[in-house]
């Protein structure tokens, strides 16, 4: 039984504050196993990669075996049933046509001092893509990341997934086929991190880095940056539901059993304005927990970090929300567009009883792969821009430097930087003659 | 005297990667020390962090002398000459124009299948600015971080700054009247980034931390990441200016020393088609370096880490500068434009003679907050896109559901995620009768 809360309850303020702070996540502290992993990837290239793949993945493997050859790829998707080569397919398009549509424009205007103003966006050249092994090893979150990666533009998209006792996933070949990844390496943890920010023998370096892994690859993505650029540090999943009464109990228990079914450490909140509700919710959860396969996961993270919360009105959900800032949040209400223009602090809405979140794992459109414990509140879902940078440009026309740097020269002066002030006052001098 | 190299030059690649891989900048290893301050912030609040600011910046205060009084800031401000007040009103009207331009917008549509998709962009609810003391105390940077932020819609903008021995800057506190910080504290070093993360007694805690600061500010930058949103870590900073021999070596060696003098560490070089126009630009600062304020820190910068690099022609000038992927970019040649547009990796951009760096600096309008060491090859400048977040909006009609949800359910049957294909099929059989 997860827990009752309602904000009636004199206690409500505490509990509900215990819920937020709950820490969720155990994060063995990994970092200087990761250093080391990453020192001696830089120091011997492949022959550490392929030392410890070894060692973690019980595979030996030459170097020139490391990357999954075309024809292996190939012989991988002929395995892959035509139902759920459609379905990526399905996926697959309807990702790029949301992303599609997510790339910035160029700018460049000139104002009335005289000065041609702008900027412009680039994708960057080459980014790496981690995936995840064995069972949290999902073909969606392969489209997630390499289908923006390549609306963006990135020319070169290398992924990197381990394969454990040498066992490949067909669908996640697929997954990389469909969205257009140019190279394909068996290999995983901080190892597969390392190679691709800094390069070996056979991988060529990449600049950005993005992808969910586990605690290792999550380390040896905070120390790699800088060097190159990565995307989020994910954690445990989480989803809040906004009902009121008017909901069939089962569908709404099923999708807070869609996120808890992840991870014991996934976090499963319902905030209703029916009590009643709210219990034949957690009724329907108890009976779905008698025969959903992963019952054991999800029933775990349902007893642990679950919550049901019955609140006065639904202003009163929207100011609970905001202080959750939900990874996912369902509004299943009468009107949750009005409900969602009162919520400020949520990675992605999914809005109204026909939106189960699990559209939004794969076949809305939007991006799947958004902020969690409780990021939301400055941080974004997973977007063209994570494979973007921009530039910007300045011109100054003469009359724009006659204008506006005399400003410079005075700022400059005030900040005791005179170079900056001189590389304007000999230009101004020949101006004014 | 800085390097010459020539790409004709048979060493010429070699000494090439040597410049680009100089290691400019020695970071002392003060993540321990940081980590003992932020958890002294955290568990003793107010108390730790006016201990520290007795210690590091000799200045004993009272828990309410934190917060610098709006009738302080007026004194402060009352001392400020008009033509600096003018000069940083118009820095901020053009910093504030540009910034406006960079505001994304909202999206919602309905696809063919019935899907109505979209997003909206929404402030964090509060941001932090963190402010250097000292030297490096430059009120253009105030402007530089808060207007975007308040452009951004951020409600509560504090800003912390070091007063070492009591002594306030009376320009920075100009410049965070003029952009509208709601808060300013006189606190520095790890406790402030701390303070700002987590909270105290006195100092409410913020969603997104920006701003330079010492290893000590980005060490507890680097490791409050997560807790709250962070920009980039600035490393020194580096100008790359493209001169044919049509120019004048004073100005383009006044443009090389604006970037020396602001730090041993920073890096100028220059690219030019003519060396012996390289040859008098090297001259040029060579004079210059006899009489600038900061020669010892200019004339350092440029002796150990400057360059001027002759090329054949403009296209390999193009392809060196990608390598290089300088923060800032000068082109001082015939056709700036057409040069530019072969440029991929470059922060910013200042096309033709009229537009000296410095004029980005303070006046141009967009944000002299840059990526350094590289990184523009996966990073941006400074953008109001710091300060927003993006919420993902989805919602599927009867119609919808049924035309993609089956493509959900066999995707999430494929990743043994049984209630995420439940979810929909619920819905589904509802639909279908």
């Amino acid at each position: 039984m997860p827990q009752f809360l309602s904000t009636k309850d004199a206690d409500f303020e505490s509990r509900f504050a215990a819920l937020l702070s709950a820490k969720r996540e155990d994060s063995p502290d990994v970092d200087d196993v990761v250093a080391g992993i990453i020192a001696d990837v830089r120091a011997r290239g492949d022959d550490a990669v392929l030392e410890l793949t070894a060692k973690f993945d019980r595979l030996d493997l030459t170097a020139a075996q490391m990357r999954v050859s075309e024809a292996e790829i190939d012989a991988e998707i002929a395995k892959v049933p035509e139902a759920e080569r459609v379905a990526l397919e399905t996926a697959a398009e309807r990702i790029r046509a949301y992303h599609t549509r997510q790339m910035p424009k160029d700018e460049m205007w000139t104002d009335p001092d005289g000065a041609t103003l702008g900027w412009r966006w680039t994708a960057v050249s080459a980014a790496g893509l981690y995936v995840p092994g064995g069972l949290a090893s999902y073909p969606s979150s392969v489209l997630m990341n390499a289908v923006p990666a390549k609306v963006a533009g990135v020319k070169r998209l290398a992924v990197t997934v381990p394969t454990p006792d040498g066992v490949i996933n067909p669908l996640v070949m697929m997954a990389c086929r469909i969205a257009g990844v140019n190279e394909v390496y068996r290999i995983g943890g901080a190892q597969a991190v390392a190679a691709l920010a800094y390069g070996t023998e056979t991988i060529a370096p990449v600049d950005k880095i993005t992808g969910p892994g586990n605690a290792f690859v999550a380390a040896a993505k905070r120390r790699v940056f800088g060097k190159v650029g990565i995307d989020m540090i994910a954690g445990p999943s989480e989803i809040l539901v906004i009902a009121d009464g008017e909901n069939d109990p089962d569908w709404i228990a099923l999708d807070l059993m869609s996120q808890a079914e992840h991870d014991e450490s996934a976090q499963s909140l319902l905030i209703t304005t029916d009590a009643a509700f709210g219990q034949a919710v957690a009724d329907a959860v108890e009976k779905r927990l008698e025969t959903l396969e992963r019952r054991a996961i999800a029933g775990a993270s349902w007893r642990d970090f679950g919550a049901v919360i019955t609140v006065r009105d639904l202003d009163e959900a929207a100011a609970l929300c905001d202080r959750i800032a939900p990874e996912h949040l369902e509004l299943c209400v009468d009107d949750p567009d009005a409900l969602s223009a009162k919520i400020t602090h949520a990675g992605a809405i999914f809005l109204g009883q026909w939106t189960p979140e699990a559209i939004g794992d794969y076949v809305g459109g939007p991006n799947h792969v958004l902020p969690t414990a409780r990021s939301a509140r400055f941080s974004s879902g997973l977007s063209v821009l994570d494979f973007l940078k921009r530039t910007t440009l300045a011109k100054m026309s003469p009359d724009a430097l006659r204008a506006i740097g005399p400003a410079a020269e005075t700022l400059a002066r005030s900040e005791s930087l005179e170079a900056h002030g001189l590389s304007v006052t000999a230009r101004l001098r020949k101006l004014n003659g």
